[in-house]
This record gives C-alpha cells, sequence and structure tokens, in this order.
C-alpha cells in the first residue's frame, strides 16, 4: 500500500481523527438544571472553596493536550504550527485508545520560549498534565525545564523521554538476548537533538559502560566551544575518554549503536566495526541510518527500527498512553526519573515469553502493554513520594 | 429536587461532562500506519503547503474552545478560572448534543487583557472559531473587539451576544402576541455589563423606537463623566431624552423591561407604570429582579426569566450551537451583526403554531431550533460575504 498517497485520503475522508463527546444528557429539563445551569453553580462554588475539586469535578483530571509549535514535525523539520496537527491528533487518536486518556491537539503559533511557556502556564487549570511534542531543539530542553519547574501538573515532552524510555526498553531486552549485561554495555548515539540528549542521558542513569554521543559534526566531547548549552551539558557525561573525530570512531568497538539522526549516514563498514553481537537501534524516520538488511549483513545480531513496516518498531506509542494513565491516576505533581524507569522495565517485561531477535518490545496494539506501564508508573510515583492520591 | 445539592452529587460521579474519543481505528499495523507514522506525514506537508487544508484535514473545522477568566461566572462573579470550568463544560456538553460542534473548555489564570488576547491568538490555529465566556466587564468588550479584529476565525462573547440574540427572539414573539409593532417598543433594560449592554445595542439594531439602560446607580445618560468607555459608548445611542434618575423612571411608560442585572430590584409599583401590555424579562439568576407570580400581578401580559424552572426561560443555549454550527458549517470569517440577526428570527419562528405567553421561545431540547438557527446563519453569512465555503 502507498501510504502516503492512502493516508491523506483518509485524512480527508475522516476530517478529524478525534472529537468531544458528552457524557451527560441533556434532553430535558431536569438534565439541563443538573448538567448546566442553576445546578451548576454548585460545584463552581465547591471548586472556588477548594481549587484541587477541580480534579474531581470536572475532566481535568483526565485531560491532557498534545502541545507543539510545529518546529520539529516527525522527520520534517520546521512545517508550522497548523501542519503538524494531524501528528497531534494522531497522538490524541492512540492516547484514548491505548491510554484512556483525554487529550487535545494545541499548536501555538510562535517559536519564542518565553511565549510558548507563559501560554502553558496561563492554561495549566485546564489540565491534568501537559505533553510537549516536535518542538525543536535546543528550545525544547529549556521550555520543558522551566515548565517542570513553574507548573503543579506533570509535564512530559515526548520526543525526548518517550525516545529514550522505549529505547531503553529495546536496550533491556537486546542485551538479555545476546547475554550482555546493562553495565556492560558501550553505546554510541548519533543525533543530538531532543531524542539523542534524551536516549543518552537516560542510558547513563541506566548503568551502562560508557556512551559517545555525535552530532551531524561527529563526536561531541567536553569543552568543545562550537557547542550549545544542553550539548555542552550532555557532553559532561559522555564520552568519558575524550575521544574525537567522527561516527565512525565513535562505533567502533560498541555494542550499541543508536541512531536518532538522518538517512544513510551508516555504512556496512561501520556496522561491522562494531562489537561482536552488536545491536543496532536505526530510528531515522523513513529512511534510516543503515537499512536492515545492511545491518544484518554487517554483523548485527539484533536491529530495531523506527519504522512500522519492520519488527522492532522502536515507537513512543509505547509509552506516552500508559505513562500519562499512570501518572494521571495518582495526580502526579511530576514525571520524574524513577516512573520513566518503571515504565522501560514494564513495556520490556510485557514481551515475555515472546522475546526473540525479532520481538524485543510489545506491539503497540497490545493492550497489556500500555496497562503494564500504567500500573508500573503509578505505583512509582507512590513510592517516590509525587503522587497526589492514593492509588485506587 | 434540591438542584444544588444534586448537581454537586452529579457532578462527583460523572468526572467530567465530556470527553474525547477516537474517530479512527488503531488497532493493527496498518491502521497506525494511516492514521499515524509513516502516514500521516502526507497531510502534515500538504497543510504546510496550504494551511487552508488545516480545515479539510483536522478536527479544526468543527472545533471551538469555551475560552473564561473565571471573572463573571453565572451570577457568581469572580470566581477564579478552576472554578468557571463546570460552567464551561456544561456548555461544551451543549455544545455538542444541540449543534454536533466539538467544544473544549478552556481556562486561562490572568486577567490582564493582553494576555487572554495574546494566548487565544497564539492558539488559533488549533480552532475553527473562539467562544468567549463568563469574562467580566469592561475587559470582555476590548478582548472580544481585539480578537475578531486580529483573528482569521470567527470569535463570539457569548455572555453578550447569545443574551442579545435570545432576548431579541423572546421580543419580536411577545410583540407579536401584544400585537405591537418592534418599532414602537419602548424599552428599558437594568444592567450594564457585558449582557446589558449587547442587548441595548441588538435592540437599537432591531429598530425599537427607544432604549433606556440603566446600571446600580441610575440611567446612563450621555456625557456623565462617571461612565467607562464601553457606557459611554452605548449612552450615544440610548436615552436620547436624556432622562435621569433611577431604574423606575426609566421603566415609566416602557413597553418592555429586560433584566439583566441582581436579585429584586423591580417592585410591583414599577411594573405598574409601565405601558398596556407590558412585556417583562426578568434574567438575574437564581433570584430574578421581580417575581413572575408578582410581575402578573403588576399587569405584565408576557413574563420570559433567566430560570428552568419558569415557562420562556431566555436562555443563550437556543443560541450558541446553532450559531456556531452554522458558521462553522461555511467557515465564516466573522460572526457579524446580519447572522445573529437572523439567528434571532429563526428562534423566534421555530415556535410555530405554539407561540402563546406561556411559550415565546422554543425548548433547548427541541432540535429543529438550532438546527433553524444553523441553517439561517450560515444562509446569512454567504449573504453578507464572511463565508468562505458555500453552504453544502
Amino acid at each position: 500500500m502507498n501510504y502516503s498517497e492512502e493516508s491523506l485520503r483518509k485524512h480527508g475522508e475522516w476530517r478529524g481523527k478525534i472529537e468531544v463527546v458528552s457524557r451527560v444528557s441533556v434532553g430535558s429539563r431536569e438534565d439541563l438544571s443538573l448538567a448546566y445551569t442553576p445546578g451548576v453553580a454548585r460545584p463552581c462554588l465547591e471548586i472556588q472553596k477548594n481549587p484541587e475539586l477541580s480534579f474531581s469535578l470536572t475532566r481535568r483530571w483526565n485531560t491532557v493536550p498534545v502541545v507543539t509549535d510545529g518546529t520539529a514535525v516527525l522527520g520534517l523539520g520546521d512545517i508550522g504550527p497548523e501542519a503538524g496537527m494531524p501528528v497531534m491528533e494522531g497522538k490524541c487518536a492512540l492516547f484514548k485508545s491505548f491510554g484512556s486518556v483525554d487529550a487535545i491537539p494545541l499548536c501555538i503559533r510562535s517559536k519564542d520560549v518565553n511565549q510558548i511557556v507563559e501560554t502553558i502556564k496561563l492554561l495549566q487549570g485546564s489540565f491534568g498534565g501537559i505533553n510537549l511534542e516536535d518542538i525543536s531543539a535546543p528550545r525544547c530542553f529549556e521550555i520543558e525545564q522551566r515548565l517542570k519547574k513553574e507548573l503543579e501538573i506533570p509535564v512530559f515532552h515526548d520526543d525526548q523521554h518517550g525516545t529514550a524510555i522505549v529505547s531503553a526498553a529495546a536496550l533491556i531486552n537486546a542485551a538479555k538476548l545476546v547475554g550482555k549485561k546493562i553495565e556492560n554495555l558501550h553505546v554510541a548515539v548519533n543525533g543530538a537533538g531532543a531524542a539523542g540528549i534524551a536516549i543518552a542521558k537516560f542510558f547513563l542513569k541506566l548503568g551502562v559502560a560508557g556512551l559517545i554521543l555525535c552530532d551531524s559534526k561527529g563526536i561531541i566531547c567536553e569543552g568543545d566551544p562550537r557547542l550549545n548549552t544542553p550539548k555542552q551539558e550532555v557532553a559532561k557525561l559522555t564520552n568519558r575518554n575524550k575521544l574525537t573525530g567522527k561516527l565512525a570512531e565513535a562505533m567502533k568497538g560498541a555494542d550499541v549503536f543508536v541512531g536518532v539522526s538522518v538517512a544513510n549516514c551508516v555504512t556496512k563498514e561501520m556496522v561491522q566495526s562494531m562489537n561482536k553481537d552488536a545491536i543496532v537501534f536505526t530510528c531515522a524516520n523513513p529512511v534510516p541510518e543503515i537499512s536492515r538488511q545492511d545491518a544484518f549483513d554487517a554483523g548485527a545480531a539484533i536491529v530495531g527500527t523506527g519504522s512500522s513496516q519492520n519488527p522492532n518498531q522502536i515507537n513512543n506509542v509505547l509509552v506516552f498512553p500508559g505513562l500519562f494513565r499512570g501518572a494521571l491516576d495518582v495526580r502526579a505533581r511530576d514525571i520524574n526519573y524513577e516512573m520513566m524507569l518503571a515504565a522501560s522495565n514494564a513495556i520490556a517485561s510485557t514481551v515475555g515469553d515472546e522475546l526473540c531477535p525479532e520481538k524485543i518490545l510489545p506491539f503497540a496494539w497490545e493492550l497489556k502493554s500500555h496497562e503494564a506501564v500504567a500500573k508500573a508508573v503509578a505505583e512509582e510515583a507512590v513510592r517516590t513520594g509525587v503522587a497526589r492520591v492514593p492509588i485506587k
């Protein structure tokens, strides 16, 4: 099937992938008097007395906007806020189908960090949490950091942490299959945008032995004056041997390659230079860093890609519905590292007995995976003290 | 039934009066490839080329936020943004049930005109129109005026124009019943907030013979230095005989009284001082300006109230679902006076043969009324040149 043509046709037919429905009956005088005036004055007054009640007397508890400025949509780059909306709507449909979360797409016509932060901040009373999406680096880091500090509801930038969480889940299962321990793995990551930097930090917290991060110019090294602030910060954690050079240098002897970069930037020779039983995740979309077949031909033991057409799709959709479900269920004030790690482990565990080189991750449509993520995240929120209500 | 207690109980049970649902199937690899990646890249790119396509390839065409800052919620005053949410959600449920509009509640934590305008402006790419709600006067006038000027989608402040439109519909039918012509009517309006000022302007455009507007201090008179800008402006149109005094003076000899003010501010004597076959609309909620019985006892021929417990409820819900349905259907760039007048006439006509002193307006749950409003508004948008697409 030509997905491009068919998807365009379908979008024209759907005229929207989500819609809002009423949960109440308004077909009589009595119905209206309860759901609307005069009865509705009472829940309003109760919330005025105690604003926390907005989480139980309205849909706030379950509502999350998928917010973008349209500057880094898929691999398409800065296509503008309106043009990002089909992706945001798609995420909202997935949020509901896999996480029972009421998500709405919001695009913001600004690239200004202050304006974006301010806009979201002013709207927070409408929502239970905030999902940031497809905002370009390095602005995305500052926006997320400021919102996490200034908002009372959890904030999650999916391109960073969703990608890191699902990549970690893939890594956990891949390492198990090739019989290597996480703490012995040397990792090369190509792409130092939102996803690459988040993956680097997450894998290091996970305990990998070493990690080298490359951007389009080559290996990122601490102290390089050309680096922007987020790269300088991650450079303090990565490349502890101060290696210099291009990606090819970074991949030599590595156990794991993770590409969140561009098409065809990895050769067979580069994969051949990796350690035995190499784990290769090529997430560039639609054309990967190296084709799956070429990676296998060059000796990779396990290959994951960003494509839905291959086995082992490393897809954030395994993360965000369950993660928010769990966070919302306990009214978490934050989504912290422990909750993210719990999500990775839950995703990895769900594969269970089916674990094999062709299946290191659940399929997106396996509801048990999303349920496991939600449960693990909620429990970890309680354990780490960020939950505002107990697990029901 | 104690609506206050029962509504609170119901709100706790509902935990939200609306929810978001997916319109697409995401249960297989192929489904995901069409609704999400990789297929979704194509509609994104098409919108990038032509942003107008966001109205056909996403739900934008049918999506309207109900935006408030929580400063003038029902008759409760400035109760805060979160506390206004039960009302906003209720409107969203009504928008869908009566107008098939996908509405979402948005509360803004600011009372600053610039911040509110800027926030809505930055989000406009997500929506097909904007419904402003329960924002206090005089800020609501400036916010609406600026947004109408600066946005490419229609903006409607329901407290002003929804109230004016439905009051006009009630007036049209009431005048017919008492055998008076609109152009001969003398009107007294009490309350010079959002609703009162909008009613005054709308009734004057409708062609009433004269109109006197009062605020809590009494009759508004051109040139009075105590008046704020919106009152000064409306004072140029009203009270052409430069009458001074209290509400009682304004009501003497009037054919019509409209109260959008406070409880018990009208006496029987004041109604008795009105012209024969007086039309009395007492919209203060929950306690009216004068009780229905007292108004009748004092000689009123027709009484409308703001309460759902009486006949002739003068309720905005007769307006906004159909009005937005019509405006969205033709992608109107504005909601102009002609469209509003068409809505009034459509509401009035719907009553048809049932017209009698106890039924001057349709019931909110009569779908034919909303359909008639939608049709009339869409036609008028086309006729007045603000429609971007023809009627289907």
